[in-house]
C-alpha cells in the first residue's frame, strides 16, 4: 500500500534487463557509447522532429535546470505556476542554474494557470526599463504538479501568450508520459505542434531508474546545453547506463505502457476513494490523487502501514480540526490487489 | 515642477561643500581615509547602537544586495513585499549577490505586509525537507515604495513574527530619513529597537550625491561585508568623498532637515491634489504621493512641462478608459512656488 | 585492446547483481531508502570515522564541486595542482558551485606538488587585505590524474602545510581504491590520519555504473551538504540504486580487489611497454601509465584497433616531429590476453 | 611625500568645479541626465569610434568586472597576466560577474605578456571537448600594474594572436592616460586600431572622484551591459555627477595632461632614486615605480613620514635579509618640492 510516490517503486524489469544487457564489453564514456545515439535518433523520431537536440541527464531537477539555463539570462524573468515543482521543489536549482534568474509564481487552478494570468505576469515585467528583470521564458508543468493535465487547446493558448512576447516555453515533463497516454495524442502533438521550445521528458518516475531526456525542438536554445551539463556535474561517464535505460523505455512504447497502467491505477484508486467517502481535487487526469480525508482516517490507514503524503493539514501553523489533504500517487507497478486491500482498511 | 523622482533633485549644497573641503592633500584609500572612521563612530552615535558595523557604498541596490547577500545563503528564500524595491526594481541584484536566493513576494497593501501574511509565507516554506528553500531574511523597507510609513507597533509585529522563526530582518531604509521625521522616533527606536537587524541607510535620494550608508546592529551578520563589497566592485578607492558626503548629511541633523522639508512639500502637494479632485492612494506619510488623473489632465500637466511618472495606466495591456495613476515624489529641493504652479495648472 | 579510461570497462557483475537485487518493491526516495542508511554506516566503518557525515552521488565533478563549494566561500582561492582534474577538466564546476573562487594552480612534477610549492602558493593569497582572495582549502588527487600516488609522509606534509594556515583540505579520490591498493595502508590511514578534512570517494571507474561517496571527516563543513547537492540537481529520487551499488562495492573488499587488478593489469602493460621501447613517464603507481610513442607506432596500433588517448603532440600547436605521449588506463576488467594481443602489435 | 597610490591624491579642481556646476536643478536620472548624452558622445570624438557604446561606471573593478561579464560565458576562461588586477586585485569580482568563469595566470616580465606565451596559455584550453574551458576574452592592462607599457607593436601581435582564434580583447586601461601620454599615440590607435575589442577608460586615478568609461569598440559585445551594470548596483540614480566629472575629465585635454604631470614626477623622482643608489625594476613608463630599498633606508623615510607600499620583502615568509622592493606611485597634484624633499631624506 505505498502510494508515496511514484519515484518509489522498482524499475521496469524491461529496463534492468537492458541495463544488464549493456553491460557488456568496452563502450567510449561522456555519451560517445553507442547506444546514445540510437536513443537520440530515436527520440527524434517519437517526437516527429528530426531537427531536435537531445541530450540526457540523470534526475528532473537537473533537466529542468539545465534547460532553463540554457533558455535564461540572469537577469531575466521565468514565468511558472505558484505550484511549480521548478519553483518549490528544486531547492533554488533554476535560480542556481541560471545564474539568479527570477521565478515569477502565478497563481494557479489545481497547478494549470489560465492565459489571462500568464499574460498578466508578462505584462507584469520588463515595464520598468533595466531596473525589473526582463521577460524571459514561461515554465508548463504537463502532467501537473496537482494531477491535472493542460488540453492541447489550453497549452496552445498558453504557448501563443508566450510567442507573443517573443518568449520561448518550457514543458517539465516528468510525468509528460501520463499526460500524452491520459490525452491520447502524440508527443508532437504535446509538445512542438503545441509551441512548445524544449521538454523535459520523464523517465525516472515511470519505469526507469533515474533518466531523463532533453529535448530542445528549437535546436538555437541548445547551444550551451553540453557545457552547462559538464559545468553541472550532469555529464556521465558511464553514460551507456542511462542510454541503455532509455533505449528499454522507448522500445515497444513502453513509456507509454506503463503510464496507462499508472494512470489506470490511480483511476481505479480514485473511484475506491469516492465510494468510501473522500473528497477528490480537481480532476484525477494521470497518476495523482489528492484527496481530502477525516483525521481519524488518516490515523487507521497509516496503522495498517499504508504510505501516502499529507499534503495540507499537518504543517506548521495549519488548522488541526480541518480534515488533511492526502496525495496519492500510483506507479505502474502497484497491483489491483494493493489497492483493494487499501481501500479495504476504510471500511 | 518636476516630481519624477527624489533622486533628480540637487544635491544639498552644505553636501557639495563638504566635497571641496575634503578635495585637500592626500588620503589613503579604500576606507582608510580619517573622514571615514569619524563618520562610522557618528553613525554609531546617531543609532546609539556601540556595537554596531558600518560601511558606505554608493548606490541604494548595492547597499541591499550587500545585506542580504550577507544575511542569506544561495538555497533561501527571502520574504518581502510584493511591491518592495528590491524585487521589482533591482533587475534581480538580490538573486546576483545571494548566489540564487529566491525572493518570496508578499501581497500587501500600499506596500505595506501584514504579519499574517508574513506568517503565512514563511510557513509555505522549509515545510519539504530539502527540496524546497530554506527560510532566509524578512526585508522591509521603510518608507515604503508606496510612501506609507509602518507605525514602530507594526514593525515590531513583523520583527517578532520573523524572530519567532529566528530569521534576520533587514531595512531597506532608500526613505529612512522621511519615515523618521514623519514618526518622530529616534533611529534606534525603528530599527533595533524594533528588532532590525541591518539597514540600508539611505542619502542619495536626500541631499547626497551618492552614498548610502549599511548599518548592521547584528555584527555577526557584517562578517563577510567587507570582501563582499571588494567583490562587488563597491569599494571605493577614493572613499573619502564618500566619507565627505555622510559626514555632512549627519552635521546638525541634516539629514532629518531635508527629510522633513521633503515630506512638507509632499504634505503641501498632497493637500493641493485633493483640492482640484485627485484621488490620493492610500496615506502620503513621507515625500511620495500616488494620486489618481484624468487622462486629459494629464495631458495639460505634461504640455506644460511637469515631470513625473505615471505608474498604472499606460503600460502594454492597460486599459485607455480608466483614469491614471501618477506618482508624484518631491525632494528637499523643491520650492513652494514651484508646487503651486503646478497645482495652478489644474484649473 | 582499449586503454581508452577505466570509465569505459564495464560494472563489475556483483554490482550489476546488486542492482537486480535492489529492483524489488518500494522504497522510499530521496536517500530514505534502508541501504542507504546501511552503506552510509558500512562507509563509516571501513574509514574508521564513527562521525564522518557521508552522502553518495553520481559523478565524480558532482562530488568534487559539492564538496568545495561547503568548503569554500566565493571570494576565496582554492589551492591544487596544474594538472588537477577540478581544474582542467571539469569545465569550470568548482568555480560554479563555490559561486565563483578562483583556483590557483600549483606546478607540479608528474601531477604531485611539493609542500614548499603549496606553501609558496598559500602565502601569495591573503597579503592585500580585501583586495585579492582569501586562503580557502587545498584540493589534493590521490591517484594523482598522472597515475603517481603520495606517499603517506608525503600527504601529511602537505596537510601539515594547509592546517598551519587554517585550511580544510580535500582529496579528490576518484581513483582512491588504486591508491590505497599501491600503498597498502587503510583508507583511514589515507584519508582523516593524514590530515584530510573530506574525500571524494570515487567508484565509478571501478566497477560501479556510476556511484561516488562523499565523506566529510570533519561533519562541520558537511552542514550545508544537503541543500548544497538538491540545489545541484544531485539528489537522487531512486537513490537506492546508487545505494545497492556502493553497498556491493563495499561487500568482501571489492572495490580494493577490484583496484589490485586494475593496478596488477598496468604493472604488466608497463613492464611490456618498456620492454617494446616505449618511455615511460613518472611511477606507474596504480592503473595510469603514460608513454611515448613513435608517431609510427601509434598509427599501427590504432590500425589495429587499440584504443587510448594521445596527451601530448597530437594537439593544436603540437610540433609533430617530436613523439606522442600516449595514457593508458587499465580497468579492472581487461584480460592478460588482451594486453598481450595489444603488445604484440609492438612487433 | 604620498607615494602610497593615485587614488591618494585629490581631484583636479576643474573636476570639482565641474561637479559644482553640475548641481543646479532637476536632471533625469540613471544616466538620462543631459551631460551624460554629450559626454558620450565626446568619448566617441576622442576615440574616432562613432559606433562605439560608451557607459559610465564609478569604479575599475566595476568597469573590468562589467566588460569581462558581458564578453565570456560561464564555462569560459579568460587569459590575463599573473600579475594583472583583475587577478590579484579584484577579490574574485570576474570570476562572480562572469558567473565563474576561469582566469589563466600567464607568466609575465614586469606584468607584460608574451604573445607566445597568450598562445600557449590559449592552446593549453579547449583541447579537451566539453572538459575543459573553452576559450574566452584576453584581458591585458596598459599601463600595466608594474608600471610598464605595451608599444602598440606589442599591442597588435598580442591581439592578432587573440584574434586568430577568434577571442574578443579587454583593456584594463586604470592608466590609460598614462599609457596614451608615454607612447604619443592618439587613444584610437592604442585600442581599436590595435586590435581591442572593449576599454575600461580610467579616471579615478587620474584627477577624478571615482568614474571611469567603459567603451565597447565592438558594439556586439555591449548588448547585455546596461542590464548587468544594474544588476550589480552600478547603475547610479544620480548619474549627473558622473558625467559632469567625465564632462570636465575630456575638456581641453585635462586626461592627458594630468597623466603627462604624473608621468613627468615618477620620471623625475626615478632619476632621483637611482642617484642615491636604489634599484629600479624595469622601465618606468608611467607614473609607477618600482626600486628596491635597503632596510635601513626604508626605516629612514618611513619615520620621515614617507608612504608608499612595500611589495616584497615584508611579507609573511619573505626573507628579512633581502632588500625590500618598494612601489611609488606619483599621482598629478604630488609637487616637485615634495620629491626633492622625499629625496633629501636619502642622504
Amino acid at each position: 500500500m505505498f502510494f508515496a510516490s511514484d519515484n518509489s517503486g522498482k524499475a521496469h524489469p524491461e529496463v534492468m534487463q537492458a541495463l544488464v544487457d549493456a553491460n557488456e564489453g568496452y563502450a567510449m564514456g561522456y555519451g560517445a557509447d553507442p547506444i546514445n545515439g540510437e536513443v537520440r535518433e530515436k527520440l527524434r523520431e517519437v517526437f516527429e522532429a528530426p531537427d531536435a537536440v537531445v541530450h540526457l541527464v540523470a534526475t528532473g531537477t537537473a533537466a529542468n535546470s539545465l534547460i532553463l539555463g540554457s533558455m535564461s539570462r540572469p537577469f531575466d524573468a521565468i514565468f511558472c505556476s505558484d505550484e511549480a515543482h521548478i519553483h518549490v521543489d528544486e531547492c533554488n536549482a533554476p535560480e542556481f542554474y541560471t545564474g539568479g534568474a527570477k521565478l515569477i509564481p502565478i497563481p494557479s487552478t489545481h497547478a494549470k494557470i489560465a492565459p489571462s494570468d500568464l499574460e498578466r505576469a508578462i505584462l507584469g515585467e520588463e515595464n520598468r526599463g533595466v531596473h525589473g528583470p526582463k521577460r524571459g521564458p514561461v515554465s508548463l508543468t504537463q502532467l501537473t504538479e496537482a494531477g491535472t493535465a493542460y488540453s492541447l487547446e489550453e497549452l496552445s493558448a498558453l504557448t501563443a501568450c508566450a510567442k507573443s512576447y517573443g518568449l520561448a516555453t518550457h514543458m517539465d515533463g516528468a510525468r509528460f508520459a501520463n499526460a500524452v497516454s491520459k490525452i491520447g495524442c502524440s508527443p508532437a502533438d504535446m509538445t512542438w505542434r503545441a509551441g512548445i521550445s524544449a521538454l523535459s521528458f520523464g523517465g525516472t518516475k515511470n519505469g526507469l531508474l533515474g533518466v531523463e531526456a532533453v529535448i530542445f525542438f528549437d535546436p538555437a536554445l541548445a547551444e550551451e546545453f553540453e557545457l552547462r551539463r559538464k559545468r553541472g556535474g550532469h555529464l556521465f561517464s558511464k553514460n551507456r547506463y542511462l542510454s541503455a535505460q532509455m533505449q528499454a523505455y522507448l522500445r515497444d512504447d513502453l513509456w507509454l505502457k506503463a503510464a496507462e497502467q499508472a494512470n489506470n491505477n490511480a483511476a481505479y484508486l480514485a473511484d475506491a476513494l469516492e465510494r468510501v467517502g473522500a473528497t477528490i481535487h480537481g480532476s484525477v487526469d494521470g497518476n495523482i490523487i489528492f484527496a481530502d480525508l477525516p483525521r481519524s482516517t488518516h490515523q487507521c490507514l497509516k496503522d495498517a502501514g499504508a504510505v501516502y503524503h499529507i499534503m495540507v493539514g499537518n504543517l506548521e501553523g495549519d488548522d488541526p480540526s480541518e480534515p488533511l489533504t492526502a496525495r496519492f500517487v500510483c506507479d505502474w507497478s502497484i497491483s489491483r490487489e494493493l489497492i483493494d486491500q487499501f481501500i479495504g482498511l476504510f471500511d
